[in-house]
């Protein structure tokens, strides 16, 4: 293995791939119960009485329509934290929230940033991180994925994603910018992603990345999600440590 | 300690701040005499005999006008990498070397990538990221700084710096986009440079930072450097175990 970003990685299993990029929400991170335990930490000691599953599913739900509005330049670029508050203002009156104190409402907002990764998650990204060069490449902002690093114990070499694009997955310009920044062809990336998530298949792959899929199927609920691509991908794993073993880490 | 960059990091020791922003070339790690023995192991084979300390120093020299031209609007934007590859050109004539070939000219480029750091630099870093966000904010690309902390065993939350913010140092753009990149307003972030480094003391201070400077006396050469700053900084240590301690951690 190489130490250096423009140096060799051997091992055919690899496909010549140097840097591991991963998708965040579903792919590494449980975002369904956590939003779900973390709502139901701040709204219930305050007598609200809500299905916290169904809030989470909500709150999510917005989050392409938030998405689509900054790729089409309907509105400027705003990080997801912005975003995401957005979000919460238009869910809550659904939820029969309409008196929320706005420090509860901050609080709350930050929930995206105290989830927890799926259970195969830290010991497989340390694995792996021994052989590649790791980054999110998501649609969380910077200090959004430092604190989900952070809590999750994971050692990436640097965020990459959306911020840094200015724009939103799957526009062509994110997948780029990434492997830009690590001064690589997109050839030598390769996108990870949960199998449902058509979009990253689709978009990484028109960039010249590498794709792999990850079966979460908990992802929308017990079982709900898909434990293989729609999409052709060059590897389906059905998790980070089959993944590892997959390329041979 | 807090794990949420937008928690609370108590200490009164601290000044209230939640993330350190690092220097890295001379702060870091040791710039002169890694060059200097890069330079030798890619030079010296070739038959070239020259002064390896002056050729560092050379490469150095033109670093402050290539920054000159991107900070002033003459050319635009480029990552530093690009910028070592054009200063490298300019400097290797003056060493009678005129027909290195292109693959060992790239490779002497990224000489930069394989710096070591001082001796207290991987110990001293990870204790302080118990407490602190870490990350650099050095007016080197994403690529590079990421191979420096891989290098080094380095656990940085973020790659900040000239790359993200589209300028260099100290211009105030670099310091505030990220500062605004980890949420935080800049008194809650502090600078952290040798001591020698009036023009980081000077900016990062201008933008609300705090700041805190570290003796490396032997950046320039040995015992050259100065030991404290000559501009009023928050804390003045002797190295970063010192600092570490100053910061209570």
């Amino acid at each position: 293995m190489s130490d250096t970003l423009n140096g060799n990685v051997p091992g055919s299993a690899t496909y010549g791939v140097k840097a591991l990029f991963f998708d965040v929400f579903g792919t590494l991170v449980d975002w369904r119960t956590g939003i779900a335990r973390e709502a139901e930490a701040l709204l219930k000691p305050r007598g609200y009485a809500l299905d916290l599953l169904a809030f989470a599913d909500a709150w999510r739900a917005e989050y392409d329509p938030a998405m689509d509005d900054v790729r089409s330049g309907r509105i400027p670029f705003a990080r997801l934290d912005v975003l995401h508050r957005r979000m919460l203002d238009l869910i809550l009156p659904r939820f029969g929230i309409r008196d929320l104190p706005e420090d509860v409402a901050h609080d709350l907002n930050l929930a995206w940033h105290r989830l927890d990764g799926w259970p195969d998650l830290t010991p497989a990204m340390t694995r792996l991180g021994r052989r590649f060069l790791m980054a999110p490449v998501s649609n969380g902002n910077i200090a959004l994925l430092a604190d989900l690093a952070r809590r999750n114990s994971l050692r990436f070499d640097a965020i990459l994603g959306a911020e840094i694009a200015g724009d939103y997955k799957p526009k062509p310009r994110v997948y780029l910018a990434a492997a830009e920044a690590f001064g690589l062809p997109a050839s030598a990336c390769m996108m990870v992603f949960a199998a449902s998530h058509t979009s990253d298949a689709v978009g990484a792959a028109a960039c010249g990345m590498r794709t792999a899929s990850i079966a979460r199927l908990d992802e929308f609920g017990l079982g709900k999600a898909a434990s293989t691509p729609a999409v052709p991908v060059d590897i389906i794993a059905q998790d980070l440590n089959d993944l590892a073993a997959i390329l041979e880490v």
